[in-house]
């Protein structure tokens, strides 16, 4: 009874706060759980070894200086992930993992080191300052890393983290602006905002860096004066014995001396940064290492836009890497985070004008050296200290009851909050303390380097999917993905439909389903859409199609016998219904068994074709512009006998193949042993219990389609170069720029090109991850060959 | 029994005919029967008086030297129509009849004179040569006619005819070549079917002059001397009292003297001409006028390439203008000239070497002047006289014999065999003969005045089809006609749907339904089929579309309800089905209604929309780059009153209009008198019978399609710039060259642009016959527009 007294006075005083009241009064919760996210991460390349990698910035990245998403931060071989800003936590996330994805895979025998702490480092001098090009940028770029290395060591500056962009919404600001009756500015009303929320972290921020200081202990290499104060961890690393984050203490990444900044209103915060580069504390505002920044829209003029636009977003820069997590950071730390910001505009602040920031920094410090220590003391005042444990479980109760007073996702961020609970009540499981554990099982660099290469390989096995996309067409996943690796920034228009938009500062570019794009005319796609005019223009311009001509009458079709003497033809309703009415007639047939054929086909239409028979391999030529930039041919489902295993066995075993899916979500599908496979066999005198022999090929089916589990073989390599400009050619006939060219080929190493090819199709929405991710061949990087095309 | 072995002797020796026989063999008949037509006619332009026109050729039609189917003859005020080579003679029909219509349609207060002899016509000097430009090309034609107003005098060039051009296809004439055991070339075996075919057409000449002669009069402002040799005819005209065709007599169409050129071999047909040439007797190969011409590929230097090259078609220029027909001829004229031309083939030749062309000579100016002369005696040889009626029956008989034995068309070629000999035993009934009785009815110019009128309505009602097309879209329609005016070659690339290639020597242009062309990309036309995308981009730009939402969940859409506040809305399923679950709310609505209309909607479909409701008119824009060309509004079904009818009956005089149809192959659809009309004015306490007051307007539907007898209204010059200017905006968003904006516009008078209007389509395929030929207002000839877009 007494508790809950005391939980319902708690819930009245709480709630007392003029934000939050009108949010709910509005009923704006779900904007008021919006808003906008951007994550930012480093991570140090390293060799095999777990040593700090000497080489350049993978090339593929194109200029550190002008990519938004991959570029360095101090030293060359540390990269810097961006992401842009997501309406959601889940988009901007994934944009994450897609970028350390696409890094990972760039990376030739080398590794993302999957921790905050720095791997294995050279001394102190071979350590590798980003190199810029010759701009003025470029080179102030790197005089402002030189002046960093001096004041603070380069050592210092490998340690990475994760950083946090958050704003709300702007109509949403504006609904709860307007509905405050306040003579505040909306700049004043929208600064008070996020300062409120800036105080909040900075005062708490202490649990932040006990749930999620993840960098307990350092490599030996890192600098010896920091080393000589720890105790031994393992051989190789040192660590402050009950420390969660070693990065975020006293010999981490954060300003030589403590600085004074005032989070009382915006003008005092840039006053004070201002004076303190005035007074040479720090080179730039990018130099204030704050647990959280104010941001501005301008990043080159910060401070001015400051005081002039007023708060943007706000950077919270105090997420270690978790080694444990593939990218460093999970949704649900994430969702933390937010949970925690928001909590900030729900408690009440005891004293908004409480200047002194020396109890949270103590705190800090505290939390970041000794957090596990058992019942390490907080100040919660200068009056009052508390238990680390206690002070934790109070704040996160706190949290419960501003989430029970939410509609939406209540459950999910329950569980979170309890989750952390759970790490308070025991800190043995706190994440700092399993790592310790496992260093102490592997030692430092074998237990990174072991997740280095797991990570690795979670990457290989995703490699043809871009995360948080996985609905859309592969060819478009793949677009985006070389999007980002290029720099490009997209939006997603319209996701069913596959439409995007690709845009630099130059130019935009309006794209579905990849091919379909601004480079082609509507009028070439309507020639490849109509295989009547396709045929005639090829044929105009003297390429091979299929003679054939399109009959209304019997007479006509009757008469044209003379026409087709000395060819194989193709005698068909012209539309064809599961092969009914089809006559196939080669060489030398009479006049009789050609009308025969025609009365067929019109028995099943009223207008046929009649078209010359082909022979031979088709092949998909993928043609940009000039060029042929893959070439692929597709093999029905089939097994290769080791002269032991079951066709049956031989099948689960080429399943497990990661390219093979369900669905058409994977570059391959899944051979099945379905009625139409049993079928197949039988009809050679083999079950799915047949044992083939060593080398013998078994095919399980008779189209050739991917769908039902057919081979793509990449031929671009092997089919001679004449082939190649005939399907350029056919490409032009039609002013086409992107276009999958099918051609028969009887042999191609035929020196007789004229009798030797025919092309059959031209397509204006060629597939491009067939060319990308083949079951035999290299993957023809299609993704990149149309973004060049495009001009980005 | 005499009768039938003399019948049989006959087709014996007859059909010893090598070509013929060959034919025959190798079921070539379809082939035979096939070929290259082209026509050719000259018609003088007329004022109202049938006086001749002295103003300039219509400058509609560009340059006279390079439109290949609209030029002049020798005088400015001489017409000249000519089609390409069809491989049918219904096309190059129909291309003819297109080409006359366009032609009558542009020309202002002016008529086509129907008929081969020369209208009222000035002085002679006052004839106005046809003018040309600078060009050294224009010079040179101007100089050539000048000489012949010297060499014949201008009145005799102002009468004009008919030319049929006529080829086999090559690969027919490859076919029997290769047949036929020759040592001859196949040039040599080539021009030796021409020449036969040539000797034989001015060896009976005479019979086409007595079928088909239609200048039996003329008018007596035509040369003096001409006319005293005539008698009186009426008070204006004379004539030679049996003649049939005054242009292919004495007095007619044809060089000063009798001209001797050889029709043996093609080098000599092209040695006499050299000679002719040389000795000053005719000023060029042009001029001169054989019945029957070769004709070689190149027309600048017909004569070399004649040797080179052989004979690539054949000029029939006996064909006189029927007055009795629109355009001058008709189809089964043009198929007994086709027969005749293979019957030459099928004849066997008496004496091939048989040099003298005097006795063929002889029989045309006698058939020519005299041809209706009872009982006229022709000379079958130098030794033989026949009556003309009798040998042309004879000749006729023949013509069946031939087509006995052809498989194809039998019947239809046998009724225009027997109708030739009909006005063999009837002269009475020839067409010269109905034409001096139609004239002594009338007088010679009101008779061919009135024929000219009639013409001219024929045209106008007609205006939106294009003969032999009118089974393809009327847009397409309206572009090929622009295409003929602007002489723009085209082809159908395929009927059914609407593809065509427009081509000049400069470009090819393929086009879809009249406006899928090259000038917009496929992004473009995605980006506007794609109507979340379109809105997108809009609404991005600042351009007012309806603002909306997609919803997958009750929660979403429950939570955005104040994002809505303020506005009407629409609630609805995204899959609208007749209108089941779509709620409109306007203003001041509650969240409870709101709350049941998502409900309503979610029960019909597992997606919702809820957008903008917009009121107001609903406008097609136009928009042809930078401008927008029409501007149309749809109202439904409806009369007006005039007091006395019935609805029923302002209905039926209503759908007399000619624009009105069935079936979509008009721009306008008759209103129907059904149930739903019946229905939809019961609601109005009306019936059919219900007499509406003068000036009411009364409306049969709801809906404004012009399917269900909507009518069209043209607003282009109405709305204001303003909305003019954010249509082009509009169709720039997503870089539309050619695109149908659909606006609602609440007052077009408004100021208040911003809130007047909103986009709620952006149409990639806009129709344009909508715009050419509305209910109200003016043709915007967009076919003309469209063409200078595209560069022609």
């Amino acid at each position: 009874m007494i508790y809950t007294y005391i939980f319902r006075k708690k819930v009245k005083e709480l709630v007392d706060n003029e934000f939050y009241k009108i949010v709910q009064k509005l009923n704006l919760e779900y904007e008021f759980l919006s808003g906008n996210f951007g994550l930012e991460k480093e991570n140090v390349r390293v060799n095999e070894l777990g040593k700090l990698a000497l080489t350049p910035h993978p090339a593929v990245f194109g200029n550190k200086l002008t990519h938004p998403f991959i570029t360095t931060d101090f030293s060359e071989s540390q990269i810097e992930m961006i992401t842009p800003m997501f309406q959601t936590l889940e988009e901007s996330f994934h944009f994450l993992e897609n970028i350390h994805h696409i890094v990972t895979l760039e990376l030739n025998d080398e590794y993302l080191w999957p921790q905050s702490n720095p791997p294995m480092l050279p001394e102190e001098e071979k350590i590798p300052i980003a190199k810029y090009d010759d701009s003025k940028k470029g080179k102030e770029a790197e005089i402002y890393r030189e002046k960093l290395a001096v004041g603070y060591g380069k050592k210092k500056q490998m340690i990475s983290g994760i950083h946090y962009n958050f704003s709300f919404q702007e109509e949403f600001l504006m609904k709860i602006y307007k509905e405050q009756n306040t003579n505040k500015t909306y700049k004043q009303f929208k600064n008070d905002i996020y300062l409120q929320i800036s105080r909040h972290i900075l005062k708490y921020r202490w649990l932040l860096i006990y749930l999620f200081g993840a960098s307990p202990g350092v490599h030996s290499s890192y600098n010896k004066e920091c080393i000589e104060m720890m105790e031994k961890l393992d051989q190789e690393s040192s660590y402050f014995v009950y420390a969660s984050s070693f990065r975020n203490g006293v010999c981490g990444y954060r300003n030589e001396r403590e600085l004074n900044v005032s989070y009382h209103s915006v003008d005092e915060y840039v006053k004070d940064i201002k004076k303190l580069i005035n007074d040479g504390k720090i080179q730039s505002v990018k130099e204030y290492y704050s647990p959280v920044r104010l941001k501005s829209k301008s990043c080159s003029d910060l401070l001015t836009s400051l005081e002039y636009d007023g708060v943007d977003y706000l950077e919270l820069r105090i997420l270690d890497l978790n080694p444990f997590l593939t990218v460093g950071v999970d949704l649900n730390t994430l969702y933390f985070v937010h949970l925690f910001i928001l909590f900030g505009l729900f408690k009440q602040e005891v004293n908004k004008n409480e200047h002194s920031q020396m109890i949270p920094l103590i705190n800090h410090e505290l939390t970041a050296s000794l957090g596990r220590k058992h019942n390490l003391k907080l100040f919660k005042s200068v009056h009052e200290v508390v238990s680390i444990h206690e002070w934790g479980i109070e704040i996160l109760d706190e949290m419960l009851t501003f989430i029970s007073t939410l509609g939406i996702k209540k459950q999910y961020f329950q569980q979170i909050i309890n989750n952390a609970k759970y790490k308070f009540k025991h800190p043995e499981k706190s994440t700092s303390s399993l790592i310790l554990e496992a260093i102490r099982e592997k030692s430092f660099i074998q237990f990174h380097m072991d997740k280095a290469k797991q990570y690795l390989n979670i990457s290989k096995s995703k490699s043809y999917n871009l995360l948080g996309y996985e609905d859309m067409e592969l060819s478009t996943q793949i677009l985006l993905k070389d999007s980002i690796k290029k720099g490009i920034h997209f939006e997603i228009l319209d996701r069913n439909d596959n439409f995007i938009v690709l845009k630099n500062e130059m130019k935009k570019e309006y794209i579905k389903q990849a091919t379909k794009t601004s480079l082609d005319s509507y009028s070439t796609i309507q020639m490849m859409e109509n295989k009547l005019v396709t045929k005639k223009v090829l044929i105009e311009q003297g390429i091979n199609a299929p003679i054939g001509q399109h009959y209304l009458t019997m007479d006509e079709a009757l008469s044209s016998f003379n026409q087709f003497s000395g060819m194989g033809i193709v005698i068909k309703p012209k539309s064809t219904n599961f092969g009914l009415g089809i006559t196939i007639l080669k060489n030398d047939y009479s006049l009789a068994s050609y009308k025969r054929a025609v009365e067929l086909a019109f028995h099943h239409d009223n207008s046929i074709l009649i078209e010359q028979f082909i022979n031979g391999k088709e092949y998909r030529f993928f043609v940009i512009k000039d060029e042929v930039v893959g070439i692929l041919h597709r093999v029905p489902a089939n097994v290769t006998g080791d002269g032991i295993s079951s066709i049956r066995n031989l099948v689960h075993e080429k399943n497990k193949n990661p390219l093979r899916g369900q669905g058409y979500r994977t570059p391959l599908e899944k051979i099945k042993l379905g009625e139409n496979e049993e079928t197949f066999l039988s009809s050679q005198g083999l079950n799915f219990q047949s044992i083939p022999k060593i080398g013998e090929i078994v095919y399980l089916r008779e189209n050739s389609n991917i769908s039902t589990g057919g081979d793509s073989i990449d031929f671009t390599d092997v089919i001679p170069r004449s082939y190649k400009d005939i399907a350029v050619s056919a490409a032009k006939t039609v002013s086409a720029t992107i276009c999958g060219v099918d051609m028969i080929i009887k042999d191609h190493h035929s020196q007789n090109l004229k009798e030797n090819y025919s092309i059959i199709e031209l397509n204006f929405n060629p597939a491009i991850h067939i060319h990308c991710y083949p079951y035999k061949g290299e993957d023809r990087k299609l993704g990149e060959k149309l973004l060049e095309v495009l001009g980005f």
